[in-house]
């Protein structure tokens, strides 16, 4: 699918314009609902509907772990990917926390863990048992890239096929901020300084330590800026690939797909890099408090709804963003138009 | 009850502390939910419990006219502040649409509505048939004002003593931002340009023409800065000062109290003003897209939860920003501590 050029699902210019007049005939002042009324227009875009479905709604969380994790980059013990996978099924990390809150559905899914998850619950995609160190050789062969672009293809599409009306992607990987980082440096051709952060809140040395990191691997694997899957392999991880597979499985069966983060932010650059309009079927939940996620987010050209200066991943601010759409939807039920009120009014 | 200094309700540094160290506990990144930490931090100190109370809770939308509307300041007729009062009770405007959605009470209370309201289920608290129109007179006398505050202090304590967890304030007023501007002009002592918007989306020579009639009421009329209460009575309006009532009423009961926009934040600087210390029982649920906003929010020391480029008012950014707090309590019932963590992957 990301070999060939995939067919993007149209955006409805008619029934964005629709979803606007529907929004301004509601009694309220017209766009007094701001960036509410926005997510609901780019709804309609994307599903081709003035009533957009958003009751089933899965978020999809990718983990794999990482070889720069021995680099000393993260805070984390790697055996919090896997802990955190089997903790997330049993509803008691943060993204499960708020689905419960949120009316969504959880996977997890296994596309690198360096552990054995089967029998979990957890579903197999596992490419390999976690990358190399992409401080000491590149991250995973080209191949492997693209069975982890695939592994989330198919994943989403199992979603979609599953009536899921709304697609959300998370992930678990100790360690991935760093490949986050060197895939949105190397691709929109910013310095590594500027978008490394503090990850799971690591210190002021450590980033330092880190952002030398990217900074080594980018200079000594010489990733392509014009070819996505050799910088996913050389600089990547398995997880963020699946991401970008998921989200270009999202754009051409026209089902909305709400990023969480900043390893959000950087597979959805790469699906955008490797076939240019994607970006027009993503909803941004939230601003990541990560350094590098403004610029992400302006080079895809989308604003997020939330800025609550989180930094957890997992796809929480993916899934917290379902309520604003809920709101709306409410609102859409519920209120009247101003047509409404001059029959319940009539003198 | 702002005519003698009331007692406010302590709130607990020793809970503050505890419910930081209780969401420190949680696995994930320290502080990695931001500000919806500090929201649960917050709700500790004030309620005075690491198991924040939010089940029961209820908005309070206070209506009332404006003889400013006259003046040609709003686009709105003024018919629009009755007829939305009903339907409110109906569940129909933008307010009662998000409360469906947030599992929120409403009640709407008629402190000045130029409408015969009786038997509509709408709370009598009327004070006077809307206000004058204060750029030819002062709005209200200063009896009047006390009335109007005193009235949202009764509604208050009312639905505290029904067991509300949290209470919400929002408001009907056709022209109401005029007041409110001219408020936070006056008290902040920030020039009336500064803070006059487009409230119900005017256009640009209205908005002149606004700024004008705030400018002159205030020369006219000079309300004294160091009295809020000659303030409210000169340049404000009835539901102004109910809002401002009830949130003192919340800040001595120790009932968190969240506000929505731009017209909550004119009754926020009023409470303050006569009772210094309110602000920290209050929680600003987002940023209204009124200029006067931010200055207003700085002055009271409150971060807005969200800002989505709002401008309805009703109540509906403060019912909107339950389902953060909704979402918060999902994660402190349902989140692994780290030492469940170590307990369920003991070797």
């Amino acid at each position: 699918m990301f070999n060939v050029r995939p067919t993007l699902s149209p955006i409805s210019e008619a029934k964005r314009h629709a979803m606007k007049v529907k929004l301004d005939g509601l009694a309220k002042p017209t766009g007094g609902l701001g960036r509410l009324e926005t997510l609901m227009i780019t709804l309609a875009g994307i599903q081709q509907t003035t009533k957009p479905r958003t009751a089933k709604r899965c978020v999809m969380v990718f983990a794999g772990d990482h070889g720069v994790e021995r680099a000393g980059v993260s805070a984390t013990p790697r055996k919090v990917t896997w802990e955190q996978s089997i903790n997330t099924l049993e509803g008691h990390t943060t993204v499960a926390s708020l689905a419960i809150a949120n009316h969504c559905d959880v996977k997890v899914i296994d596309v690198g863990v360096d552990h054995d998850l089967s029998g979990t619950g957890v579903i197999d995609k596992k490419v390999n048992w976690g990358t190399k160190n992409l401080a000491e050789e590149p991250a995973m062969t080209r191949d492997e890239a693209i069975q982890c672009l695939q592994a989330g293809y198919d994943v989403a599409l199992d979603t979609i096929n599953e009536g899921n009306d709304l697609l959300l992607i998370g992930e678990l990987g100790v360690g991935n901020t760093t490949p986050a980082s060197a895939i949105i440096s190397v691709l929109l051709g910013v310095p590594a300084a500027d978008v490394v952060g503090r990850g799971s809140v690591i210190s002021t040395e450590r980033m330092a330590h880190k952002t030398k990191v990217v900074e080594k691997a980018i200079a000594d694997w010489q990733p392509d800026p014009n070819d996505p899957v050799d910088v996913l392999s050389k600089v990547g991880g398995f997880e963020i690939g699946a991401k970008a597979g998921a989200i270009l499985c999202a754009a051409e069966h026209g089902v909305p797909l709400i990023l969480d983060g900043f390893l959000s932010y950087a597979g959805a650059v790469i699906a955008e890099k490797l076939d240019p309009g994607v970006k027009d079927h993503l909803i941004a939940s939230h601003l990541s408090r990560e350094f590098g996620s403004k610029c992400a987010l302006d080079w895809l050209g989308l604003t997020p709804m939330l800025d609550l200066q989180m930094a957890v991943g997992e796809g929480s601010g993916a899934v917290l963003a379902l309520s604003l759409i809920d709101a709306m939807q409410s609102v859409l039920t519920h209120m009247n138009t101003l047509a409404d009120i001059d029959v319940r009014f009539k003198p």
